[in-house]
């Protein structure tokens, strides 16, 4: 049930027409302002829903609710596309009894086109009219915001007395203009703004950061949070924090599980970087590789393109202090491969997910990072004309 | 005739065996101590040969001869590694004269086997006996050097007395563990060990580095330059540079067509930058993303995936300044589409090679960065295993 899991959520997904024949408009609404924080995309070329949420978190953290369109990105879209940002959150705001600057717009779909603001606003009113706190309703929502995904993601987690909820689309960037990931979570545990950013960057940081399906942040990727502290109780801060790591975690593997024209999903734990972040970005690193990727998808015990891709990283590495193992085989140690059964390894690795351990040898820093294989499929996914 | 076009050289490629049907040693020799430069991979993972020729021409710039094999990397092989890569250079050294330190040595194939020293010492031997100033030596080595290259690569300028030949092996890392680039260039313009590696330097920059097949440097790529000054003509600074660069291009450009497993080259001009390094960097930005790559394959016309790319650059950009052309077609200006004949660009672009121009919109820098499309083939190679 997701975003209405949490008490004091409501939430609606209806059809537009923006698309052909789907749910393309979700509203997530708090039944007071609450506490709101969100991580949103690096890229230079941040769409306008995503430079309108930066703006207006920055004036306030307390938001009422949040409005959400597939099938247009509304990137690369000029001053119109701020004005169609404006006139979306301003029109659920109408609905919902309060101001513009207490709703926030997340949008996906094509770059470059203009949203069909005479199909989006009525679409709105819509939603915000058959809102509510049932199951039924957070999947309509969480189906409204899905582009070329094959399946809903929604993950919750309770604890004692309060629960966090989340509901999640993207499936790696599988078709020409179709990049984001959009995330969005709720809970009714009592948080402070500031406490609730922190962690909630903290767990993308660990999840959706740390998943690579096409090695490129997006124009619109967004990851939103509300805490309605509708259960009164202020939760421990570490179990609240594994809380919301959890779900961003869940919602992350469940994207890389569906990520079209992959075969199998590859975790690679990074371990004996100088430190986590080094650790991550070496991670990163490997599973950035188009050749490493391309060697998961053939079922291939290939260290010396691990190797390749860890030496063009800009941290200091020691190929001679590195070990590579694969399903915990070594496979790679002391500067030379090492002797193993490749036979029985290449079985096991034939099909399915797999692991891979690279210890760097340098330090205490581990970090987890979660790829996919690179198919020719994904290729002739993403060679298709928009 | 490449390497042996130019006075004072002499050259030759042999079959020792490492390779099961193909030539696989070569060796380049000049008949005297000659003025020697080299570009080599910054991968930290660097083979073995890399290791030693910096360190060669760390201690002298002169050099008599370069020993060539193709079939094994000797890459991530350890001391003994560099013990094989020594043996080498001595073995050539023996035969024509010279200190082992005279000799640089290259490797080429698969990363992790040690050397087959067997086949490879009695290679040399043969090579170097065999070597011979003729255009047929030239190509000879020029086929030695080769690994899942379907053409030899080989270009000469001719100028007022001087000459500037060179071979080059590479077309992409289309097969597991077959990486490396290795290109040699000999002159007999009379020029200081200093001018030439300057030169050498600049001309790789907007040649060989411009070049993205799969955005990887690999353990071994190398770039060497010799200069015998038999012509005993000092030749103009500009005029010899030029002709570096020009026998450079063209063999970065003859590897880009055979790019295994692509179909088309597409040359990004990138205007406007900051300066020329920013420039390049934006473009080596674009012609790194599979995204983007991928929608070359498909004949694309898919500005707001080099949009997207472009916003993930470290170098600030402003996406209502950026100007992107494809073939001359306006497609992306002032933060927004273009309006275009999109049937008109898509039959323009629907096979072959083409061009694309982004302007920044700041300042006058600009390069040319050169790449392949990225395609289902190029990934069914790269995911066969070893």
């Amino acid at each position: 049930m997701s975003v209405t899991a949490a008490i004091g959520f409501s939430a609606a997904g209806v059809a537009a027409g923006i698309k052909p024949d789907a749910l393309d408009v979700a509203v997530i609404v708090a039944d007071a302002p609450s506490p709101t924080a969100g991580v949103f995309t690096l890229n230079q070329a941040a769409a306008a829903p995503v430079v309108l949420d930066r703006e207006s978190l920055g004036r306030s953290a307390l938001k009422r609710g949040i409005v959400i369109n597939s099938g247009c990105a509304n990137a690369a879209t000029g001053d119109q596309g701020i004005a169609n940002g404006v006139a979306m959150a301003g029109t659920l705001a109408d609905q919902i009894g309060c101001e513009r600057g207490d709703v926030l717009v997340s949008s996906t779909g094509t770059i470059g086109p203009q949203l069909p603001m005479d199909l989006v606003l009525p679409g709105i009113r819509s939603a915000a009219s058959r809102r509510s706190p049932t199951e039924e309703s957070a999947t309509l929502a969480a189906r409204a915001i899905l582009t070329t995904d094959s399946v809903v993601k929604q993950s919750v987690v309770r604890s004692n007395g309060w629960v966090v909820g989340g509901m999640s689309k993207g499936s790696g960037m599988v078709r020409p203009n179709m990049a984001t990931m959009l995330a969005f979570l709720t809970t009714d545990a009592l948080v402070e703004p500031t406490v609730l950013n922190d962690i909630l960057r903290a767990a993308v940081e660990v999840s959706f950061n740390s998943l690579n399906i096409d090695g490129c942040e997006s124009t619109n990727d967004s990851v939103i949070a509300m805490a309605s502290g509708a259960s009164h109780i202020v939760p421990d801060h570490d179990e609240f924090a594994a809380a919301m790591e959890e779900v961003c975690r869940d919602l992350a593997l469940q994207m890389a599980a569906d990520a079209e024209g992959t075969s199998r999903v590859v975790t690679i734990n990074l371990t004996g970087g100088a430190d986590d972040a080094d650790s991550r970005a070496l991670g990163r690193t490997v599973a950035d590789s188009a050749l490493v990727r391309s060697s998961f998808y053939g079922g291939d015990v290939n260290w010396g393109r691990i190797l390749g891709a860890l030496g063009t990283s800009a941290i200091d590495i020691d190929p001679g202090r590195i070990t590579v193992e694969y399903e915990g085989v070594v496979v790679f140690e002391r500067g030379m491969g090492a002797g193993f059964d490749e036979a029985a390894l290449l079985e096991t690795i034939e099909t399915g997910d797999f692991s891979i351990t690279i210890d760097m040898g340098s330090g205490d820093g581990r970090a987890r990072v979660v790829t996919t294989d690179l198919t020719p499929e994904y290729v002739a996914f993403n060679g298709e004309r928009s």
